[in-house]
């Protein structure tokens, strides 16, 4: 039996192959389409075309389960295509659940077909429910992002008073005590989501989830400045992936060019500032 | 136009005529099973024989998201067979995430097909990403159950410290500001979590949320007795609904006529305890 290669790895060695830490989101907006055949092929061209600028791919569920039964078979569809390209997924469902019923989403997301794949997961139940998430994550060699602080305004109504800090403790804490960093990488199979919003914030939260990936949702359409966020990487620029969605795959309109464009823009914008953070 | 009967309203009037607070779970643990097919003839022969014994249904999406797409497929289908019985829906997805997002989300549980179902909801991304659920089921007379305070041992973690007394207040007030309240059964469409193995806790809950459905796991499997539940009832016994899901559903293996009388039991022992507490 070969071990498979676990999510942080692939991602790391990504990063590095193709110096990029951009991470596309793919969000099929019925709105912006005339029907699901036009979205299905504008999200597959889309994809196609960004590969080799990105790191990684988040589908965030709610727009395929939106679109019901067929949504559901897109998401599979995207799945499938972006494991044809070597992309790393990660799955932006926000799942969470106790005992056996958190085993089951973890089945559903990090096992099969999907086995491989990172799945955001909130830690609103409790500690004990991360751990089938991440037993899953280590058994098929993906990884899970836990809801530590997310991009939205309102996040401080929930997080704040010191909630983030200490989901995130227990992160590093879980990380360790799974023996899960991979020295080589110095990275964990359990990640964080931390708002690009929050820039000032960032190397706090990389100094204070060492060993985790961090995912850094919020660039363009949620407005964080990719020049801003070079405090989330370690040194040599791996440890974190941010990730634009509306702002790459809804550039202008439907635009597969301008959505090109933008994709490079991201991924220049965040080589220049952790260039600018290495001389600095 | 119509307008829909809201979620509280045939949740009411369901418990009052068949006198039954039961919720019954529909979780399809694979493990239990041959075959999908199996899986999906016990299901929803369930469903059809449990219809007069129980207030209301909530298929738990985790196990159905287990199954793949032909786990979706039956989970419309049995939501479909629950519309037929009149059977007012809890889809138990504990959904959450931010903006436009969290609108899509609510797109797909509490609108289309779904139009009139309640959905269960983290608070964990902050309160202003409760406002499209909220919106969504005020429009299609659904409602959302809120996790507050959930079953698990762990919950303390990251709903302690006065946490779930802060997100209760906000459903409080969301329910006021809404204007949501239906002044003839006292209940908006912001239900709550709580789980039912806090049982000296429910009646200070009960007052914390005073036009809020509540909805209590926990019966059966996970060890909380009916017995104990009378608390968190409103004076005539409406009010919450409490469910058992793998204690009705697996009273002896899959045996139907098992799981009929434990749903008869559920039942009667809930409105003993509510004689109880009347009398008393």
């Amino acid at each position: 039996m070969t071990l498979p290669v676990p999510f942080a790895q692939r991602l790391t060695a990504r990063t590095l192959a193709l110096n990029t830490r951009l991470c596309l989101g793919l969000d099929p907006r019925e709105a912006a389409y005339s029907d699901v055949a036009a979205l299905r092929a504008h999200t597959l061209a889309l994809l196609d075309a960004c590969a080799d600028l990105v790191a990684c791919v988040k589908p965030q569920l709610a727009f395929y389960e939106a679109l019901g039964l067929a949504g559901m078979e897109l998401l599979e569809e995207v799945c499938e295509a972006a494991r044809r390209l070597d992309l790393p997924i990660i799955l932006d469902a926000k799942r969470g659940d106790i005992g056996s019923t958190a085993a089951a989403y973890a089945r559903a997301w990090l096992g099969g077909r999907h086995a491989g794949a990172a799945l955001t997961v909130s830690p609103w139940l409790g500690f004990e429910t991360l751990e089938p998430f991440v037993a899953a994550a280590q058994q098929h060699g993906g990884a899970v992002f836990v809801l530590v602080k997310t991009s939205n305004p309102g996040q401080a109504d929930v997080q704040g008073g010191g909630n983030a800090e200490r989901v995130a403790d227990e992160l590093t804490r879980l990380g360790a005590q799974q023996g899960g960093v991979l020295s080589n990488i110095g990275l964990s199979s359990i990640g964080a989501v931390i708002g690009a919003t929050h820039p000032q914030e960032l190397s706090a939260w990389r100094a204070r989830l060492p060993h985790s990936p961090l995912l850094l949702p919020g660039l363009g359409a949620q407005g964080a400045q990719a020049r801003d966020l070079a405090g989330a990487f370690f040194e040599g620029g791996t440890g974190a992936v941010v990730s634009a969605s509306r702002g790459i795959q809804y550039a202008a309109g439907c635009d597969l060019g301008a959505a090109l464009r933008a994709a490079r823009g991201f991924r220049d914008e965040l080589n220049a500032a952790l260039e600018r953070a290495e001389r600095s």
